[in-house]
């Protein structure tokens, strides 16, 4: 893949919007705009639910980004991360057949950036987030959450979080091991690692222990930002201090998302035969060859390798199963009832080297969304 | 055209968004998403010009509307207003291969509405204000023009100007008169009205006469808003006082741009074979046929009567050619050059019953764009 492939498959742009009815003689004209479309103007004025009915904003999924956080490459800021968010809005329309517009922000406040969705809420349906900084993300979409009735994910939050899970699930079928009694250390407690930790405790992980790059997260440090002090209380039911190596010894299963390189001795000490996922891109925290040497399943974020724990294999199903639904959030069930089925959909055919389904495997979103809508529907989230 | 017909054209909305380039295989996705995007937004980040290059947004237009002046039906919100957007969108293609989102707006606050475009900036390349109540809509214009450096044009104004000057200079090439030498009545002074009135002097009209609710519009009236006692420094250089009858009376040319209908004497009192454009939609101020028994040429916004002046020989030629330029704005030269490729397109073709090209006519878009980009790099407002 040359730099001339890459950049020629971004010339002008990745998106293009068109007319899902042709305009080709002025009867058409006459219904698309003036006169016929002053009709359905004044119906949704008289019924507001009937936009829902009559414009694509129902189903349309804002991809919005404000640039601080894009990929492995940082505060970039939002126009060089609008290939990105295109990027996105190719996939959702490739897996999930949904129609979405990237929105970058020039703005990196929260409370600004909220104000602008919630003034542009008649526009779309749903917000993915993306590619925004920790710890703001976290507020910003607790506030989003708060301010719009309608769903938003950040997804390098629970999109990533949704596809660990499920890789978890595949590879301790694979291992014949139980979630329940699994220690699993993550390292990293940014976006990804936190809610990781509280998809993987609310699927029923006994004892999450999280780094970051102090060390292991407990009660007793200082300086804790609010999402970290949350952690400390609710993980590390074992009361470990210390760095790297006192979280690995005796785990059962290690989760990199940090880009922190992991000693290939780290390994050795774990409980025999772990689960490691290696998940930091380009660069894997610890070579999945190496990391095969202790390990009985190993996983990567690169598509070089056997077991890509990928996004795209949790975000198209998730926001179709929510819209479907006509959801008004994406609750937790929401998130792990896209877990299940990610896992369901290849259970027949996993291996150690395929512990989830390829992100291209058609069936997925379909799945993913199948079940995410009903979970919609059994936490009353709909309508 | 049944409601059955009107309806069924925009269930689930107008509008889809599609990848450029299909996703089949897994070398797509790296190209697309990561890992190759990141080498694309990395550019960007160090060049910030190739956005231009290597995103959509350098050519994509936000179809704006805060829902406060929607055709003819008043203020009914951005919601009921994203059907009218929708189809601008598909107008927008159809005619001009342009992309466009519409963004509709939950504020009618000219300040946030600035502010939420600004921030909203590194995605879009143009805007077209839509739908925006007078005199608002040209505080909002002005101030957008002012904050953003990219073509920014209120459509209902100026596209209206453009198509109405074109029409007046088809109807004057049919009728063999000369535009220095008429006295042009415009009734509204609206978005519309204002904005003809303006390009309209620009054209070389030696004198405008406006009409408001309250009659013509003179520097001796009370509590005239600050775009009215502008107008009233710069029209009715006969000086005329009164209402209707009064501007009337001798006038050349009229052009209704208000909902108040005119009774036929009034016809009789004007200059001999005047021109009249009675273009409120979708009662015109006086019906074409009673029009024809005193004019020499008739124009109407409607598609079942000759010469509809229609707004979609304007806007979509007239962004393409300000994209295709790079040009920062919208100039007046940009507007005029508009109007004069819209006539000269079909000049050899016109009659009393075809001042103007079908709204339809594949060719005017063209020509339009590539008047207005010459234009734009007259007027050194390119790059």
């Amino acid at each position: 893949m040359s730099d001339d492939d890459i950049f020629g498959g971004h010339e002008g742009g990745k998106l293009s919007v068109s007319a899902t009815r042709p305009i080709t003689q002025a009867r058409d004209l006459s219904i698309a705009y003036t006169p016929g479309v002053a009709k359905v103007s004044r119906a949704i004025e008289q019924q507001p639910e009937l936009a829902k009915r009559y414009t694509w904003a129902d189903r349309l999924v804002a991809v919005v980004s404000d640039g601080t956080a894009v990929l492995g490459l940082g505060d970039i800021g939002a126009s060089a991360s609008l290939p990105v968010m295109e990027g996105k809005s190719v996939l959702f329309k490739t897996f999930a057949g949904l129609d979405s517009i990237p929105l970058v922000l020039d703005t990196s406040d929260v409370d600004e950036i909220v104000e602008t969705l919630v003034r542009l809420r008649p526009s779309f349906g749903a917000v993915n987030l993306e590619d925004v900084s920790a710890p703001r993300c976290f507020e910003l979409e607790d506030k989003l959450k708060e301010a719009l009735d309608c769903p938003v994910m950040h997804d390098d939050q629970h999109g990533t979080a949704i596809v660990v899970l499920a890789a978890l699930r595949g590879a301790n079928l694979v291992a014949g091991r139980n979630i329940a009694d699994q220690r699993v250390v993550i390292s990293g407690a940014g976006a990804a690692g936190v809610a990781c930790a509280k998809i993987l405790q609310a699927a029923g992980v006994g004892d999450v222990t999280m780094l970051d790059s102090r060390g292991i997260i407990h009660a007793g440090r200082d300086n804790l930002n609010a999402i970290k002090a949350e952690l400390a209380e609710t993980t590390n039911t074992a009361g470990l201090r210390g760095g790297i190596d006192e979280a690995m010894a005796g785990a059962d299963v290690f989760i990199g998302l940090s880009s922190a390189t992991i000693d290939e001795n780290l390994l050795s000490t774990m409980a025999p035969e772990p689960i490691v996922f290696a998940l930091s891109n380009p660069d894997p925290e610890v070579h999945p060859e190496v990391a095969a040497k202790y390990a009985s399943v190993v996983a990567t974020g690169r598509s070089d390798f056997p077991n890509q724990i990928n996004n795209v294999l949790a975000f198209p199903g998730v926001f179709r199963g929510a819209l479907d639904a006509g959801a008004r959030a994406i609750t937790e069930n929401m998130k792990l009832a896209a877990a299940e089925a990610i896992v369901s959909v290849a259970a027949d055919e996993l291996s150690a080297d395929r512990i989830v389904p390829s992100p291209l495997d058609p069936r997925v979103a379909d799945e993913v969304a199948t079940a995410v809508a009903k979970a919609a529907e059994d936490d009353d989230v709909v309508g």
